[in-house]
């Protein structure tokens, strides 16, 4: 399909960025003259007011493209073995030395052989994890530069190290002791965490969720090496037939015959505000000119902290959005994304659109905060609110993907429903983050009426009474023992 | 001047990398089959032993060019105002308000205005600083990718927030009260030192000289703009003729018909190790066909940590360096960088090189541990020794620049003089470090015959005895306050 845009946006050119450029962005932020953010037209749309429209102009060569989106360095590795050469290949494993992983380990396993981290073809070696730490890309051998913001790597201890010794691969074993991997061509090196944490968070105090799981008790190495998966990673809880790799969500959406793909990025149950506008983007698509947009509603599937909504309630809660008819089922596509959350804010939101771009999709959805917490330490946000969208904007290889921040959505009073906030009758707006929500669910208290579609709620009412429940049985023991 | 490579070397294709890349580094580093750094001829005969040599081959498209390299981003900026528009730009900073720096903020407007952070403009707004956090490097209108590994930034208190109020310029003024430069079209932005520090150092340990000397006293806002400079920069202290402009050297560069370019960053004393290599790096470049490559002697002359031998004394070392005949005058450029230091390792060490490409150097000579220093709070080497070149060599933006590190140089005791180290004899070999060469100087030891020219040698004792003299009469002082 060739892109049509509506010829009151064609016929402009580009120069509407010049102008009062704070009120694109529905934040006080001022952005320069000469900014250098990716133009994006469809984001101009966002945060205009109406009044604005008459004097903006847009460029003659926006960047969205209706064609599907390429995988970053040419096409989606595939590194789990042949059906055929699994039996060799495992006699293979069981002769090298082994490297034992943990369950965080396993997802980064699954994350790299499906192509989420295309072209990454196993744990980084060093060369790739220093471009990873201090310019969140990768360079190529033929000089593309493909976007790479998070350090993907396997650490090992000075025991297992040792064990290694001059062996040239190792064979990987889960948790549960079953060979999983081969590590090939290996290069170890040294893993300073602190140098690693500061570069990545951005802060190296105590309490980041990633660090204290999976950084603080992990060995003092890195392994880098490519990835031989002896079979495709499973879960075998319920899920996995959401599990959708990059290549099944490319030929589903080419299945539904879609001309662009949105992706939504979430962690937490969807509620009316994150429902308008993954509608209102659709609308904004179609208005463009698309003619089937599909949503890519793609809960995180790995490592969350421990307040967050459990994976398997998030699935169920987003189930009933899509029954409640909040989302519509024929144009919208929830799978899991299977990578761990690492909480890094700017960073990660990187990996989170890049990993999208591989999956196929050409528009990513980036909100207020993404990938965001509060300050372990202190009494604020870790990260400015919008830096995320910021640094997204501007990160490289990055360009070709269409980013769309979007407006925040808070509960308008007056209306009774979840609408984008209008400052200029800011005290109609209730903002109910993540910590209320999840303290109206516990205390069994209902939100206010058109948050969430009551069938969504109640599988959060439920979830958060059986913790109760679990805690209350919890306590007795924890005393008399 | 065409590029003449001789004959054995232009006759070979590149393979060479993919075999025993350990030996060309001279550290026990493995350097990965496809590894991305940029291809270096230059550097492969750096590090290769000599029976080597027949089986390697090179690049048909070496990245050397004997051209003139280009200023990143086009014209280099000259920020000074005209002298014709100079009251009528004075009066009107005047009546600005006013913006107070420091002795090291004025460091930077001269760095700016001069054009070694070619190609910004002033200090940075938003974007730039958070794509210099992110990616060390700026995307440019254009989509050309510059370097620019540390913020260039002016940090402003909640006051002078307030002051400045809603005006778009401010007028800037040195620590003696003087009026400095204008700063137009400022943007004021939150100034989170510590994801600043922790992303620029890899670490938020106490103790790091810059960060407590210029980021912890300073306000918690960032002010960018563009920088208008009323008068050149000057500091009166009798080296100023060596504080020669990126556009300067470049007039010197062709007034000497230099075909190659290549610069040394120091900020301690030149000793026969350095002195080995540089003149080792001519030698290459004549046998690579360069005819007439010459040397820019660069000492970094901004703020330097307390133990840092002072600027003068050591421009006074390098004279007598040249008059002792150790480096040839006519071949050597000694001129001052002007930059503060900050001790950030490869992350600074890129600012250091592309600094270097403003100014018309197109080799630039990168040792162990560039930028480095001791942990402020642990027993180890606050960087990866090795990781400085390999940054430098992978940086975004320097792809034009030829990276030439080097072997380690240490005291033969054998051949009593400063060679190339040669793990095979290791023995031979004395490590002088600066904190050793120092306690030399300051005990009146003399080091060993040959370390140092006997004349440079002499500029440092005098140097540490004034140093002693000083303390003591300073003791009774404190003693009795």
């Amino acid at each position: 399909m060739s892109l049509t845009i509506k010829s009151h946006f064609a016929s402009r050119t580009y120069l509407s960025f010049t102008t009062k450029p704070s009120r694109f962005t529905g934040y006080n932020t001022k952005i320069r003259p000469n900014s250098i953010y990716h133009f994006n037209p469809l984001r101009l749309t966002y945060y205009q007011p109406k009044k604005m429209q008459a004097s903006v102009q847009y460029s003659p060569a926006p960047l969205i493209k209706s064609s599907k989106i390429e995988p970053d360095g040419g096409a989606l590795v595939d590194l789990v073995v042949p059906e055929g050469e699994r039996g060799a290949k495992t006699i293979e494993a069981e002769s090298l030395p082994k490297v034992r992983l943990t369950k965080i380990d396993v997802e980064w396993v699954h994350v790299i052989s499906e192509g989420w981290a295309n072209p990454l073809k196993g744990f980084m070696r060093e060369d790739e994890y220093l471009q990873s730490l201090h310019f969140s890309s990768l360079r190529l051998k033929d000089g593309y530069v493909v976007n790479m913001s998070l350090p993907i790597v396997l650490a090992i201890d000075d025991e297992t190290k040792e064990r290694i010794g001059s062996s040239s691969h190792v064979g990987l074993v889960g948790p549960d002791g079953d060979l999983i991997a081969i590590l090939r061509s290996i290069e170890i090196y040294k893993h300073n965490k602190e140098e690693r944490i500061a570069r990545t968070w951005g802060t190296t105090a105590p309490g980041l969720p990633y660090v204290e799981e999976v950084i603080t008790p992990a060995g003092n190495w890195l392994i880098g090496g490519d990835l031989e998966v002896l079979k495709p990673i499973k879960y075998n809880d319920g899920l996995d037939h959401y599990r959708l790799s990059p290549k099944q969500l490319r030929k589903e959406f080419d299945r539904r015959n879609a001309d662009a793909v949105f992706a939504f990025q979430l962690r937490n149950p969807v509620h009316n505000g994150h429902a308008l506008l993954m509608n209102d983007t659709r609308r904004r698509l179609l208005e463009m000119g698309f003619k089937n947009p599909i949503l890519l509603l793609h809960p995180l599937g790995g490592f969350t902290k421990a307040d967050d909504v459990p994976l398997d309630v998030r699935m169920e809660q987003h189930s009933k959005v899509l029954e409640d008819g909040v989302l519509d089922p024929e144009t919208t596509i929830v799978a899991i994304f299977p990578s761990p959350m690492h909480y890094a804010g700017p960073t990660e939101v990187q990996w989170h659109a890049k990993a999208r771009i591989n999956a196929g999709a050409n528009f990513y959805i980036v909100g207020r905060d993404p990938a965001g917490m509060g300050h372990p330490t202190e009494k604020r946000d870790l990260y400015d609110p919008d830096h995320g969208k910021k640094v997204l904007s501007m990160a490289p290889g990055l360009e070709k993907l269409n980013i769309l921040p979007f407006r925040v959505a808070a509960y308008d009073i007056v209306a009774k429903k979840m609408a984008f906030f209008d400052p200029s009758r800011a005290k109609d707006f209730l903002f109910i983050s993540g910590t209320k929500m999840r303290t109206y669910a516990r205390t069994g208290e209902n939100p206010p009426d058109g948050f969430m579609c009551p069938g969504g709620w109640e599988v959060l009412v439920k979830y958060y009474e059986s913790l109760q429940a679990e805690e209350a049985t919890q306590q007795p023991a924890a005393v008399s023992s």
